[in-house]
Formats: C-alpha cells, sequence, structure tokens
C-alpha cells in the first residue's frame, strides 16, 4: 500500500491506473478510522476498483468554536487499518497541499438541502464539504466514492453536487455501523467521557422510539417529533438540537409521515455534538 | 468530426481518448464562432491534443435583461469551422444536458477577483461562468483548455477556480485576434449597426492611448485613465463603464504603473457592450 502526500504524486497515480484500465473507488475521511469507515473501504472494494482513502481534517468546514483542533487524528494507526484492508492507497495531504495559498478563493456551494438542519446550525459548514469534496474528486479522479448514511444530509447534498456539477461519478451510500448498544460509529465519539458515552445511545433510543411509533401505526409528524425529545430529555448530559421527520430527497418538511422518509436527529452530548438518522 | 449532444457520450468518448492515451484539449465557447476561436483551437491543437469544441451559450451567466436571448448562435456554421480546423468533436449540449433539473443548486464561485469590473457590472456572471466550467471540465475531463486573453479577468479567476478547486487541468491563455481596424473579435460584434461598428474602434483607441502614453514615460495611473476617458468621450455612440490600470494578477489598484500591469476597458456601443484591454 502506498501513502500518497502531495497532490501531484496522487493525480500521476491516479492517471496511471485509469489508463491500466483500472476503476478508482475513493473513500473520503478525516481520518481516526473506525469499523464505520472500514464498511466504506468494503463497499468501494466491492465495485471492484482500486481504493483510495484519503484522509484529512479539513479546516473549512468547521466554524469557529468547532472541534477542529480537538478532532481525533492518528495516521498511523489509520494506515495499518487500510493497509489489513487491501487499499491501494492512502492519499494523506497537507494544508499546504490542499490550500496552497493558505485559504481558498473559490467556493463550492450547494443552496437547497444544505440550507437547513446541520447547515443552519454548522453556517459553512457544507460549504467547506462541497469544496474539499470537489477538491478532492479532481485530485483522485474516482469513478466511484462511498459516503457513510450516517451522515444523511452530507451524503445528500454531495449526491446534489455531483448531479449539478456533472461529475462522472457514482457515489454509493453505505449503511451506518453501530456500537453493541446501537451508538452509531463516529470518530467524535472518542471524544466522550465515560458517563457521556452511556448517554449517548439516546440518540438511537429517541430514533428506534419514532420508528416504533411509525411501525404501530402513528403517522402524525409532531407526535413522532415529541416522542424523540421526550427520549432526550431523560438523559441529563443531552441537549437536543434537532429531532425532525423529513422527506429523504428534499429534506422537507412532510405533512404525513411516510414509509421512506427519514428521521434526522443531532444533540451535543456534553461538549460533543452527535448526529444520528434512520430511514423509515 | 463528430457532433457530440449529450453528457453521457461526451464522458464516453473522453474516456476512451484517454484510455488510448490521448490527451485531451478543451476549447469552451458560446458559438458563434470567429477568428478568435480559430486561434484557440490552433493553440489547442498544438498541444498535441485531441481537440473538443463545446458550443454552449449557458444562461446561468447572463444577468436579468443581458444579451442571452438576442446572442449569436449558428451551430452548422460552427461546426464547418471546427471541421476545417481538425476538430476531434464539437460538444453542443442542449439546456437540459446541461442542467438537468431547469436550474443548478451548486455552484461554483471564485471570490476575490471575480468581485470588481465584470463581476460588479454584471452580478452573478462569472459565478454563472465558474459554474459551467466546472460542469465543462467534468464532462470533457481535458488535460488543457485554452481560454482568450480578450476576456481577461475570466482567464484570471478561471486560473483561479483551477488552482484552487485543484483542477489537474492546464490552462493556456491564447492572444487576442483583431480586425484589421484593432476591435477586438467578439460574437457580439455582429449585433453591432454599421455606425456603432465603426465608433466600436474606440476601446482598442483608448488602450493604444495609454500604452503610448506609458511608453513615452507617463506612469501616473490616474493620466492614463483620465486620458483614455476622453478617447472615449469622443465617439457619441459609447459609454464608458470603466477604463483602469490594474496589477495583472490581482486585478488591484496600482499606485505607479509598470510593465506587465493590465489596462481593463469596458463601454457599451449603442446597445451593445464590449470589453477589451491590453497588458504593458
Amino acid at each position: 500500500m502506498e501513502t500518497i502526500r502531495t497532490v501531484k504524486e496522487m493525480q500521476t497515480a491516479s492517471a496511471g491506473m485509469k489508463r491500466a484500465g483500472r476503476r478508482v473507488a475513493l473513500v473520503p475521511t478525516m481520518g481516526a478510522l473506525h469499523e464505520g469507515h472500514m464498511a466504506l473501504v468494503r463497499a468501494a472494494r466491492d465495485q471492484g476498483a482500486a481504493v483510495v482513502v484519503s484522509v484529512y481534517v479539513n479546516p473549512t468546514q468547521f466554524g469557529a468554536g468547532e472541534d477542529f483542533k480537538r478532532y481525533p487524528r492518528n495516521l498511523d494507526a489509520d494506515c495499518q487499518a487500510c493497509e489489513r484492508e487491501g487499499v491501494t492507497a492512502v492519499f494523506a495531504p497537507s494544508d499546504k497541499e490542499m490550500y496552497p495559498d493558505g485559504d481558498t478563493a473559490t467556493w463550492v456551494e450547494e443552496t437547497r438541502l444544505a440550507a437547513q438542519f446541520e447547515g443552519e446550525k454548522r453556517p459553512g459548514h457544507f460549504r467547506g464539504v462541497c469544496t474539499v469534496v470537489a477538491k478532492l474528486f479532481n485530485i483522485v479522479q474516482p469513478d466511484v466514492a462511498t459516503f457513510g448514511q450516517k451522515d444523511f444530509q452530507q451524503l445528500k447534498v454531495v449526491q446534489r453536487m455531483v448531479r449539478d456539477l456533472r461529475y462522472p461519478i457514482e457515489i454509493i451510500p453505505v449503511p451506518t455501523v453501530r456500537e453493541t448498544d446501537g451508538l452509531a460509529m463516529s470518530s467524535r465519539n472518542q471524544l466522550l467521557s465515560k458517563a457521556e458515552r452511556a448517554q449517548a445511545t439516546v440518540l438511537w433510543k429517541a430514533l428506534q422510539v419514532a420508528r416504533d411509533l411509525f411501525n404501530e401505526g402513528e403517522h402524525k409528524t409532531q407526535r413522532l417529533e415529541d416522542a424523540m425529545q421526550r427520549t432526550v430529555s431523560l438523559a441529563p448530559s443531552a441537549r437536543l438540537d434537532y429531532a425532525r421527520v423529513v422527506n429523504a430527497e428534499s429534506l422537507e418538511p412532510v405533512p404525513e409521515v411516510r414509509r421512506g422518509c427519514v428521521v434526522l436527529i443531532a444533540a451535543q452530548i456534553g461538549k460533543v455534538r452527535l448526529i444520528d438518522n434512520v430511514v423509515l
């Protein structure tokens, strides 16, 4: 397995793979790899493609006062995990490689799906995500890229960006991987204290409450959302950001909950902000 | 020569050329091809590349009340001209192909070089340009692309976009081609009446006045700009938008004019808006 540090080497390596008739699959990550990322890697490998895992904590998708500095980083362990999974190359660029002028004058911005939820709570977040994903697409030139359903809104925003900008890239959604107690895997889980870790399951509990209610025949949006709010309020360290049932394509409110709607939840557990979702 | 109408066919054709080890050069145009465009085609061909000429009048770079509807269109003549120059493929997509949802939720925007001059006079213009150029890059996947120096600010904005978004594409600037009386070739020249056409040379005259003053030792920005303004005022159909001497990289004002500065001019001749420039 190769570890590639510069944009030029990555572009050359990718062009070489494509000239050799190989499909290239990109798994974009911010590192601190866990089983959720490994599911992305396996889904990429299942495409019969050379797998490139990018490891880059992108500063432009973090707001002021967010957890950019304390976001977990561990490139050595990430490379070992990738090697074990038969990854072809890890692309781990420096900030200087990704933002050669220290910043960027050019932004890629999805303006519709990105407006609410994470986009509202974290202004500029999706602009940073779209910009760095466009850069990674231009550097790695993949045929396919895998994105986790855990970041549901991000997945939809990226799919829309790919469609709008006519990238010749297939986006493959990969189901969320959970701990045995249901907590969605996230690099941020490492930042939780032991007490917070125990309470973090409240997001998944709330989603299950909503799903169970729906399966029992409750189709009123407000009822599902109220039930989730009550569930989260039982965890003393949890502060709910939102718990909403929306159309899974447009992310718009639904008058009545139907199969295929997505339930989105975000909550602060102590100082750590977590998100999760379930499609009904 | 092939005429390609769909995004999918263009992406397939381009991938095929690249697999065959061929470099691909893109010449993005809005059609109504003239000798200026042919210079772009020849510069592309000189790269030893398969030349793809895109012909698309992009609605998102025109403002309300601008000349989108009356912008000249003549695909048959364009294809004949391309065939004569040995072009490999003309890519002439419909609006539906370029904007499948009728509009776009995702924009590419350069925020620094695009802020003034054309960007100030035509709000949203460069956002439309960057977005469609990104789409064309993603569809044609060229190794090189040629852009005319006539649209100097556009050239600089695109170069910055390519650098920021890490497109593996070399941008080749091509010198402005002029009519025998000095008027910069432009598809919009067709829209001039006979009387207006005669007066349209005032842009080039003003640029020459500035250049001559500089060559005679005048280094005060204001003196050059005043002289251009006086020159344009002599043409009764002309209304000056701007005539400025700026740094050719940053497009920022210069306290003193030096070799390498660019003189930018824009004027309305009757109902037709023309731009031109000269690098000192």
